[in-house]
């Protein structure tokens, strides 16, 4: 007896239902391994550092033509849960929406992909593989996540040849973007140390507090670039300057301030540093005081130029949606970052407008069509 | 009998035994209110919300003739008592030193200018009047201390032609500094409130913080003025920059800062608001955020201009200890900048180094030394 397609509305509405607030699994990943396993696909668990994570394999270890999905079913969690409409982990359906924590951001996304990967397989079993990559840990730090499934398949001689990440990529319309690449991420930690005095004497003491402003000043209005052939320009947000000193008379000896940088491929984290070492060295130097600099580099830019990958996607989205998706390198991270050293990745999914928010939801509709475009890109790429 | 001379440093170690941090009187009123009684001064306590203070005059109410000092006995809180070497309300003589709280500002002074004018009325009654003005709130908030006396004065038709205030005045040696003068002192706090965001998107936000940054570079590097006759150039300190943000993916909707200025008789509190109104609208305009401002006024700068009064002090200055006085119009605010709407009025006391230390301490022969300024001061008023 054949089996039936796999819903992914329902299969979303089973994974909302599990309270999988990251680092905890739910029960997600637990129903994933089911429903692949019953389909053929071999599962492994890798879990790491306390994050459970998931490779399923429908095919040969190492075939040349591998198509690979990722995803995550972590999600954030509620904030306040009053403020909801619905039960944040109840999956109601009403008004055409399934509502819920992670509706959105990516439970239905990897809904979709494995629904479509099932259906594919059980009904014109490729010549090839098709992997699906889950983590557990997308939305907190990240280390023991998409990294250490990736770990594991150098290990094991796994691999993917291409890769599509189903994050929400959409910002309006379901099939308006794709995304090729993401900017590089890094937060600089400045402290600024001068001596203490009396704000009657400033020139007895010597105040960090104006040079914080000159340094920040430079910074924020300092043009990183125009942006480059795929991307955006570069930003720098000041995000805290803070001092702490209740004292109307007194100057005091320390300010700190941390500034966020999303970057795009005319710059790498190294050549970022060098520059705000630079200011912040020049700026020491005029006010005379010591300077400090603590940096955490999120991700570097990278990119998948446009060509085959973007092509196959591009062309499954105007064949379901009749819209012509732009390719674009916008918005924050996400675990392509860590996918793109180990093959060409791209990114498409539904439109993400509510993620994170109060009554995230996701379309009914959207969800079925976000399956037909992974199935028939599945389809393209066996063809 | 003749009575004996008063002892400036036995009087000093009296009142420091007397534990009168603001605004506790601690008896130090009381112990001066019996000595300048029992030489003919006439008192009365001006007691006014909750602080006490001291008004004493020997000769006639009204005299043409009429010195005035002005003093306080209230001290600032010793801090770590662990810290200091001797008990702080001990009033320890040692190594020709009298050692406590209030030693140095201004209990000294006090005793000093007390003791001067019981032996002067005692052994020479001027034609003419002494007042003694002693309040318990100069180190508080000051506003019902001196001013509460200047208030009682005023409606009982009481009056100091001149004033000298016994304040530490000397930065090295007894006898190198009088001041004529002080600046005034006002404060500013801002905040600037834009839109808050993400740091992925820096063009949906409004950050208050590179506009915050670009507004505190503009005072801490404007210049006031380049001093005056009689004044040092006035100063800008920024004190405080704040904001409060832990996420570094978030920009900020709002951030504070705190600025302190000390100016001379170029500027009033008028002017400089004006001119940080003018500053704080330009920056709000180019960087499309809402700024407010409010102020506190401590003082309006003053200035008793060189002449009489301070050719008096600085004689007898000179005849004393040998050294040529500076008039200076440096420093923080004292209640001369009351005094100064009721007569002309002068400062000059100790050497000021260890005020509001631990270990705070006098010279016991600089008391001695400080009594007899006093004193020829008051012989030469009224020769």
């Amino acid at each position: 007896m054949p089996h039936s397609p796999v819903d992914p509305v329902n299969l979303t509405a089973d994974l909302v239902r599990c309270a999988s607030v990251t680092p905890e699994e739910g029960g997600a990943l637990t129903l994933l391994e089911g429903v692949l396993s019953e389909a053929g696909f071999a599962c492994t668990r890798i879990d790491r550092g306390g994050v459970c994570n998931l490779f399923a394999r429908w095919g040969d270890k190492g075939a040349t033509r591998a198509f690979g999905f990722n995803g995550h079913t972590d999600v954030v969690p509620v904030g306040d849960a009053e403020a909801w409409s619905v039960p944040p982990f109840g999956a109601v359906q009403k008004d055409g929406w399934l509502w819920g924590r992670g509706a959105t951001d990516m439970k239905s996304g990897v809904a979709a992909f494995v629904a479509a990967a099932v259906d594919f397989v059980r009904t014109t079993p490729p010549e090839g593989a098709v992997i699906i990559t889950i983590t557990g840990d997308e939305e907190g730090d990240a280390v023991d996540g998409t990294v250490a499934i990736l770990d594991w398949m150098e290990r094991e001689g796994e691999a993917m040849r291409v890769c599509l990440v189903g994050e929400p990529t959409c910002p309006e319309r379901l099939g308006d973007m794709i995304k090729i690449g993401r900017r590089g991420s890094l937060s600089a930690w400045f402290t600024l140390t001068g001596v203490q005095g009396h704000a009657a004497y400033p020139h007895r003491a010597k105040n960090p507090l104006p040079a914080m402003a000159r340094l920040m000043d430079r910074l924020a209005s300092h043009e990183l670039d125009q942006g480059t052939e795929h991307f955006d320009a570069s930003t720098l947000a000041v995000v805290t300057i803070d001092t702490g000193n209740p004292a109307t008379n007194v100057i005091p000896a320390t300010c700190r301030a941390t500034v966020n940088l999303r970057f795009n491929d005319a710059h790498d984290s190294a050549s970022l540093i060098d520059w705000l070492q630079g200011e912040l060295d020049r700026v020491a130097q005029e006010f005379e005081v010591a300077g400090e600099m603590t940096v955490k580099v999120s991700g570097e830019s990278f990119i998948t130029p446009p060509g085959e990958l973007s092509d196959l996607v591009a062309r499954a989205v105007e064949a379901e949606t009749g819209r012509v998706p732009e390719l674009s390198t916008t918005g924050g991270t996400s675990d392509a970052r860590f996918v793109k050293s180990h093959c060409p990745v791209v990114e498409f999914g539904l439109v993400g407008q509510n993620m994170h928010q109060v009554d995230e939801r996701a379309e009914v509709a959207q969800i079925h069509a976000l399956k037909a475009i992974y199935g028939r890109i599945l389809r393209d790429y066996f063809a």
